[in-house]
Formats: C-alpha cells, structure tokens, sequence
C-alpha cells in the first residue's frame, strides 16, 4: 500500500484525564524524539479503561487530520503484559495502540489499511517501569515515525490478527455515549431513520430534524451527528436530563409515518 | 483598515468541553488546511450554549496575542440554521465565530474594527453534516486565513449589523461569573472603586487590597482582576464558598470612607 | 554549568484548571514573544495554591523533554506580593516559577543546578496588575528565554537560599496523591519495597506485583510507578473507592515474607 509522507502532527488519545501530569510528560516523550512536532490532543478524557469507547472517539479522527498524521491512543490496561504494541496505516496516517481492540473503530472506518506487531526490542525501546508506556513506549515510537527515523515498515512484521474490541456501532439500538451537552448518542446509523419521522425513547417520540435548531427551546429532536449516528438532543437543553436516560437506553425507529 | 500578516497561530474556544473528541477534531481540521499551523486552546469549558460568558472570555484574548493570530470562537446553539458566519478583523487580529453575539467583547474592546460575512459557498465549504460546523466550517476557513490562501476581504461582504449579546459586563452590579478558584468576578470595572475603601456583597464588606495575599489567610478582598474588574476573593480559600453566592448576587461599592 | 541551547519549546503547570480562559491568555503571552514557540501543558488542574503537590507534578517532568525546553510553572498564592520570581537550569532545562518551594521537586531530581532571581524591573516586565503575573511575568520571560532574546545568566543575580516546600516525597509512610484512575501514590520510594512481598493500608494486605494486570479483574496491587513511587491500585478499578481511603492514609511495608 501507498504510504504517507509524515506530517510532523501527532495526536493523543488516552484516559489519563486532566487532573494529573501524565498527558504531559508524554507529549514530553513525543518532542524528546521531535522538538519540533506538532503534538495535539484528540481526547483525554476516555473513562479509565475504556477501550470501546476509546476506538469509537479514535474512528472520529479518521480523514479528519492531515495525511502522514500519526495518532497515538493509549487505553491499556494490560500495560507492562505480555499484550502487543501495533501500529496500523490506514487513511493515509498511521494508528499507535496497544493490541486490545483501541483501533477497531479505524480500522472499520478506513477501508484499506495494513498492520504492524512492533518490535520494541528490536527498536531499542526499553521502558524504564512497566506501568507507563504511553511515555516509555508509544510516545517515543510516535516522534520516531513523526520525525522519519524508521519508516512504517521496518517497525515489525504484518500482524494479520489485531484483537478486536467490542463495537458500540452494533447490538440492539441504544445509546452508546452521552456528551457533555446531554446529547444521547445512538447506534443507529443515519440510514436507520432515512425517511422516518421520528425515533422512539423511554415511551417519548422524538421527531427527525436536520439540526438542533430546527426546533423551540427545549424540545426534543433526533439529528444525524458528526459520527453520522443519531443522536437525540434538546435544543438549547440536555436530553440525558429531559429525558432521565443514559447509556444503555434503547431506542427505536418510529414506525409511524 | 491596516490588515495584519497571519502569524500562523490559531487559537480555539468553544464550548465542546474535554469529555468528547470534538476539539480534537476541529484541531484536525485546522491543520488539513495548513500542518504547521501553531494551534492553541484559549477555552473549551464555556457552559453549553453560554453565548455572554463566551464573549467575555473570548474578549480578554484582545491584545494578548501575537498580531495576524486567527481566532476561532464556536458557541453555536444556531449550528446548520440560517445563521452567518462572521470574520472580525480586530486588534491586529482575525476573529471567526458564528453571528449570534459571541464576537460583543472582542468588538467592544478592540477599537477600530472590520466585520465580512462569510460567504461559505462561494470559498468551497460544504459541511459533511449539520451539527459540527466547528470542523467542517470554522476549522478549515481558521486554517486558510492562516496560511494565507484567502485575504480577509476576500472572505465575503462587510457587515454591518453583527448580533450583539447580553454584555455581561453591563447591566446592575452583580457576580457574572465565579472562576475555579471561587473568585467571584462582578461587573465593576477598575473605576467604580477608585478610592472606595471596600465593597459589599450579601451583607458582608469586603475591603478592596492590590492583590490576593495583601490579607491573612482566608480573609476577603476585592482586587481588580485580569479583566480589569473587580473581583472578590478568599486568600487561599474559596470566596464562593464562604459567602454561600454566586452568579447573580449583587454587588455595591461601600460609600464608608 | 553548561547551559543548553533553547529547543523552541514551552511547558504549561498551573494551577488555572480548565473552566476560564486562563491558561489560553498565558499561551498567547508566550506567543506574543515567540509565535513560533511550541507550548505544550504539563498540567493546569494542579488544586488550587497547592504548591507542594505542584511540585512534584513539576518534578515529573524531569529528563522527560528535549534538552532546551523552558517550563514555566505558576501555582502562586504569592501573586503581587514581594515574593521572587525564579529561574532555574537544570537537568539541561529552564525552570520559570514563583519562589515559594515549586522548583523543590526539579532542584532535588536533577542534581546539579544553579538559580537566578530574575530582576523583572531590569527586563522591562511591567505587569499591567497584581493578580495574573501567570501572563504578565512568566509568559514572557518564557518566550524570551525560548527564543534567545536573553540568556540564562541575563535573568538575574544568583540565588543561593531558594524557598522550599513541603517535600511530599517525605513524611511517614501515606498516600500523598489519589491520581484519575483512583491509583493511591504513596510516598515509598521503589526501594522500600525491594524484596517485599506486600504492603498494608487500613487493615488490608496488598501484594507487590510488577505491573496493574498481573492480577485478576479488580484486585489490589502495589506498584512502583512512572513516579518511581509505591502505588496501590486496583486492577480495571478504582483502588480509592474499593478501600475508601484517600490522601494521609498510612501505608506500611508488610514485614510477612
């Protein structure tokens, strides 16, 4: 396959959260290896150790950076086990992660794509702990394919078998994540609700709209989001509040037309 | 009006807050336009749809910059309706954010300015959706007024009459917004206490001092803040916390000498 | 001492948080100086005026950016007052921060190094108030000091009694920092438990283990962490909940072999 010139943009996804240093001194790790790179964050903000939800906010960033981006996302609660390291090029940028399914969700997304086992050992990369190899591991690898010094294909052979995670984009139509505006984020597909007219919730019916605003203050609408899932919201409100759902919730294509 | 060069960086406040990818993908979107743009976050947590407090916050970014740095402002309740995209040339800087007020504070603060209404379709933007104009609008136009591909008036006609928000820092004497310190910040510019001695809030006096530490611990006191109004704190402690007050409460200045 | 050449970067510790615009004007104040500058953040959600956690999560930083890279750290309860204004090199870095014991973690970690009272009045610093020297003070200099405007030993006169924080790190045996994951960071250092075979907190036996998945699903383990500190945690969970202990908790080596 068609490999990317790198960019010198590299992203973090992790759930390290904000409250502590470790997204910074990882970033220190990238720049370490490439002062100059551009190192900006996709999200921190995963809950800790989940990895679905982390390949479903990684699939987001797919076709949305510059080719040659290289993307790290560290959700790794087998840290310092035996797990792999694998790196995946995909959509013209290259995916970092830990083998537990992180890259599901780009994978699926990306059409053609190729993955790599990396060899740590091979590339010199001994980490000094085994608890934190966003920093050791993933950071370092990121600035070293940001900045040339190895290319995608000598970081190990092909890995033919990445572990899948679980994909929030199947199963029974539910909701699958609430954003912080409330929004309820569903399952459903935008082609679920081509030509309905509403969704169904907890007993509510929710009708179709294109966007928030299509709507009085408060009220309910089913719009097809930036995921290009439905995704019910309140205009100038919070659903999860409206409605009192969460994730889990089932929701329903209205029959009626 | 004298235009400045773009500097190449781009700084994003929103309220997309850090639990979702939303920034992190609009910061994608800058940088498919222009990979070595300089990207920096001025603020994500603007409540939901707290279209007043973004252009207060958005406002204490005039002149704290360098000149030619493109703005970009996404509080945007009116996403995929009818609503303008509006550019700002202001204080050696551009401004981007949708006409709904969000540029009130930039434009009261910064002098002399020029406003364009984005004229989206003539420059080949086509949002991918309705919802998240941050990324498929904002972002790129930030990205291309930054590398220089389109000038600002080429961006589309002037306009004259922008939207003008509720100018938080009008209005009775109150708290407009508790920082996460619980430093209450008031609408009392500098002036309205030059030589008071102290200001009251909820029956209590509070004595005016130069800066946080000029009292003992836990003590109260009003300072002029980085706003240049008038705030009231706790040294080393949480004034909205000992007072039991928040947005709204009123504030005077005390007539006792 | 050897001084190292400026990287171009910047690092961001603050105790500002997320939820106003602080941090975003601190980053354009570095900018204003050098607009090519690549400002990252360490981290802003250090607890309000908590100076010694502050410090350690500075010290974290230590050998973990590029040679050259200038940290700018503001926890400063001190703002306006007479307190000093610092600069460190060490560990082939530059460290900005008020003198009230934050550059205690930097200066015990690095070995050799040498401080400088900065002489703000003979830079030309003249802070347009008493609150925000975060942008007013320390932005600056950073950009000065990334960009080579002046040089280390330009700051200011030596200074040989810098003050010094409570040392975390010190102490009985406790927990000092609860991180996101709800991992217990005690101040053990990795020697204390060579050998061990467990620890104990609040009546509980944890064992000792090399890394969090060396355990089955939501047993307890202690660690030794990215700090080069005992951590107890829970394996996918949360070690402050399962036990209801936070920061003080004694922790003791279990003397059972």
């Amino acid at each position: 396959m068609q490999l990317p010139r790198p960019s010198g943009v590299v992203t973090l996804l992790t759930d390290f959260g904000a409250l502590d240093p470790y997204a910074g001194v990882m970033r220190g790790a990238v720049l370490r290896a490439m002062p100059r790179a551009n190192v900006v964050d996709l999200c921190h903000e995963v809950p800790p150790q989940d990895v679905a939800l982390g390949a479903l906010f990684l699939g987001s960033a797919v076709r949305r950076f510059p080719s040659g981006t290289v993307h790290v996302a560290v959700v790794d609660p087998g840290v310092g086990t035996a797990r792999r390291v694998l790196c995946a090029c995909a959509a013209e940028c290259f995916w970092l992660a830990p083998d537990n399914g992180l890259l599901s969700g780009v994978l699926a997304a990306a059409g053609e794509s190729e993955v790599r086992a990396v060899d740590t050992n091979a590339l010199g990369l001994v980490p000094s702990g085994r608890t934190f190899h966003g920093r050791d591991v993933f950071a370092p690898l990121a600035g070293w394919l940001a900045n040339g010094r190895y290319g995608f294909q000598a970081l190990g052979p092909r890995c033919t078998d990445p572990h899948r995670a679980e994909d929030l984009r199947e199963g029974p139509p539910r909701v699958i994540h609430v954003d912080r505006y409330g929004n309820l984020i569903t399952n459903l597909g935008a082609g679920a609700i081509a030509g309905a007219a509403a969704v169904r919730i907890g007993g509510t019916r929710v009708p179709v709209a294109a966007t928030y605003g299509d709507t009085r203050k408060d009220a309910l609408v089913a719009v097809v989001n930036s995921y290009e899932l439905v995704e019910i919201a309140a205009n100038l409100g919070n659903a999860a509040c409206v409605l009192d759902v969460g994730v889990g919730a089932p929701v329903a294509v209205d029959p009626t037309p």
